[in-house]
């Protein structure tokens, strides 16, 4: 089997993306990350084309110490009517000091003459002087057909025309590149082994996901014959994204045998996933493919009984192999079974007690009709089984009473809690300000407790989620509150579900502040 | 062509997905979006599973006036060493009262014997006895097999036994599941075109994604011979999600020819996404194909020029198909020819006026930035647009002061609102009770104007909604609200931003009264 190049464009095609603003120093970050991934190429960027470009190249010659991959820069043929070497944007490519230079070149007729607004012949022409030329200053030299397969259905010859051009200038792989994103699987394989068996020439595939079909046209053309596959981490790109390389590379490596990333490298996809992520400060998807906080998440009761038996009936792959693990959720339509394994998780045997377990599962339904949902919001789960196991309520303070008021006022700070407790020996009566009626509250409960809980300075909120139930009723609906926090290590999640926003609310932070204290290991005092 | 059915499981599989809970009412607004798209099969949920489900039929019954889909009820085999006609959840099924119903068996043998517990050969009688009861009764039965393709690659000779026993027994559709969601298009090709040949069933296919693969699967599956797709909308589901109806539908209906929803249905698939994902309360995907907010944007670079020549030259499809459109993201010429089709639509004529017209753009954006969505909330951009083309903001009250007060307390009641203001000659103080903070705002505004402006009376707020703009800064988030009010007749939605979500529900509250005292034709007093 030819070796298969495996080529990131997350630092150019994927920055594409509506939102996604990288700065020198993210992509430097995160051309480390991809090369920790043991993707065979990067492409850095366009340099010339914009100053941050061309300071990446030239800050990535001394700060990016790549150990598997090798750098490529972008840019496109030399303009029409001059020469590849007059041409400043092709200077501008050598100057970046690449090993690989990858053009983009147009091969749609209509676009030759619209877009760039030349003649077919001159189009030809560019192509092979500036590969010519590259190859000649000792590039390797990929050249990426813009909106190949489009060209190919409205004027095959003309597209084969490019190919053939480029592959006899020297060019290393000839890269048709679904631009528009709108073939599917089927066209994808006929048309590469079509251009393979007409040109001979190495090919590769570009991909974007307008059809959902990123993924499967990515393998198709692999599978007829291509031999090098551009994509982006985390699908990142233009409109719906580019193919997601690191479901290509994990599709092609553990489902079709292809040797692509060292294994040892592969399971941390997960972990580099989201490492770029934070780079790119996009939210990661749950749902995405092997990486996904729900890859391996499992609800259904009617799965959850075998899956104690045996996982891999319910898993495509073992999780691990991409740094993934497998998740139980608990909910109204989980069984007793998925409760007993998520209470396993959490530590707690209920297989030998039938008469807890159906008590948990009674009071998980129970809550659930109300609102309640369990699967979002392991703390308060782990609470309410551990009242059920212990036989009462784990209770470090014992509140009188609490009041928000709310004001349209000229402050910054619009809210003003008041809350009256009891916490070890004393009665605490503390306020707390806020911008809002939850983050008031929020702060007069740190105050209250603070004394005699000092572990919780620490704890901080760092999600708040409101859904409105039942919404037909409107402002008389119920409200389901999400919190989530963290203790600067771990993070947990809480639920609270009333009729009111604001005692919603409170009820999850409670649920927090308790949970948090006791998993520190705090006893009530 | 055979009929292709466009069969939906978001109600069952789809609410599977991770931190979904559809409540009853839930389920019943989706089935009427799902109803208006144009699908040909609604499955609602497992009957006698849970009595949500068994509510949602009975509900169902009365309350859903479906024009185009047929409603499909699921649950699974009888029992080993049972009878159908004995059996309570096949009973529940036929309780259902459904003309669809349809079965999940098992057709992998390892699931047969490790999580069913039972023969190959009692499997292969459930699934025969439980087609035969339910087809005696009047029913048309789809059968899923479970696991089928794993299955298949495991022992062939049963899993085509399973499909031969229930299409023997009448089974219409016998549907092939990729349930762990691991296959490829070839091999979904491959297999499903041998059991076709092998058995002559009509055969359906229902993919998830945990390839990323879902709808290439989906579509390989029809070109290989089968003639039902499952799915759901968005891609709910659990791990990764099912194949989503939205792509597979518009993929085969503008890309294949197929014939499965009227167009002028499916140029509504974005609202009706959208509309969907309000009810689930998930954040609608940016990258969904055909109907994701980005899908169609253009982040400028090498297109911009020629996108102004050809649009076609730089899109897959029209966007107008799916009711979508194209975005220029650094020009903002897509956002002026919007707002001057939206200011058309009400009245308005922006065209003449470009400076007129260059205001609103820039105090529409100027919002935007700050969470507002003028899409979503067609009452508050009117009084936008008016206070542009007048000058000076609406007023029929001007408000001196509020405040909301919340307790922990006995009362049913928990909220309490004071609202100072201008009305008229007089100035007033009302105070209104509630179950949280907008509700008794909404009391107390409304007995604070009744005397002024009776006409207010009829004037009910019947849908609230909360979404968290930025969630990172936890409770600090700014919170945008959305209210739906009528007054009898007509419905109009308003939408307030603020850091806090009192305060974001008083500015909705305001312009909802405010434009419902204007479209009454009610002039300040």
């Amino acid at each position: 089997m030819t070796t298969v190049h495996v080529y990131d464009t997350t630092l150019r095609d994927g920055a594409q993306q509506e939102g996604l603003n990288l700065s020198v120093a993210d992509k430097l970050a995160i051309a480390g990350h991809l090369d920790e991934l043991g993707v065979g190429y990067i492409e850095g960027g366009w340099p010339g084309a914009n100053p941050k470009d061309t300071e990446f190249f030239r800050r990535a010659r001394s700060e990016l110490d790549l150990r598997n991959a090798v750098l490529a820069a972008f840019g496109s043929t030399r303009r029409a009517g001059g020469t590849a070497a007059d041409d400043p944007q092709v200077q501008a490519l050598l100057d970046a000091e690449t090993p690989v230079v990858t053009l983009v070149a147009k091969s749609h007729v209509r676009h030759v003459e619209q877009a760039l607004r030349t003649t077919r012949e001159e189009n030809l022409a560019m192509i092979g002087d500036t590969v010519t030329h590259l190859v000649g200053q000792g590039r390797r030299v990929f050249l990426d057909c813009e909106h190949f397969f489009d060209g190919y259905q409205l004027d095959r010859d003309y597209a084969l025309d490019v190919v053939r051009t480029a592959h006899d200038a020297g060019a290393e792989v000839v890269v048709l590149c679904d631009t528009n994103g709108g073939m599917l699987p089927p066209q994808v394989s006929e048309i590469v082994a079509a251009v393979r068996e007409e040109t001979g020439a190495d090919l590769g595939i570009h991909c974007h996901n307008d059809t959902g079909c990123a993924v499967a046209n990515s393998m198709a053309a692999l599978e007829a014959g291509a031999m090098h596959v551009q994509g982006t981490i985390n699908g990142y790109g233009e409109r719906t994204g580019n193919a997601d390389l690191v479901t290509v590379v994990a599709n092609l490596q553990l489902k079709r045998g292809y040797d692509l990333v060292e294994p040892e490298r592969l399971r941390h996809a997960l972990h580099l996933s989201h490492a770029i992520s934070e780079v790119t400060n996009v939210v990661p998807y749950g749902r995405q493919p092997y990486v996904g906080a729900s890859a391996f998440a499992h609800k259904a009761g009617l799965h959850a009984s075998a899956l104690k038996v045996d996982p891999d009936l319910y898993q495509h792959i073992d999780p691990a192999l991409v740094g993934n693990s497998m998740r139980t959720l608990v909910s109204d339509m989980a069984g007793r079974a998925s409760i007993e394994l998520k209470g396993r998780e959490l530590g707690y045997d209920l297989a030998g007690q039938p008469e807890l377990l159906a008590r948990v599962v009674a009071s998980v339904k129970e809550r659930e009709l109300r609102g309640w949902t369990f699967d979002a919001a392991d703390a308060s789960f782990e609470l309410l089984l551990r009242q059920e196991v212990t036989g009462e309520a784990l209770r470090y303070f014992d509140v009188e009473s609490w009041r928000v008021i709310v004001e349209a006022a000229h402050r910054d700070d619009a809210a003003e809690a008041t809350v009256k407790l009891h916490a070890g020996e004393k009665r605490v009566v503390a306020t707390g300000e806020g911008n809002g009626p939850v983050n008031a509250l929020d702060h007069a409960l740190r105050e209250a407790l603070a004394e005699v809980y000092p572990e919780l300075e620490k704890f901080e909120l760092i999600d708040f989620r409101v859904r409105i139930l039942d919404s037909s009723h409107g402002t008389d609906a119920t409200t389901r509150v999400l919190i989530e926090s963290t203790d600067g290590e771990r993070t947990w999640e809480t639920m609270g579900v009333a009729p009111n926003i604001v005692q919603a609310a409170w009820a999850a932070l409670v649920d927090s502040f308790t949970y948090g204290l006791m998993k520190a290991g705090v006893d009530p005092r």
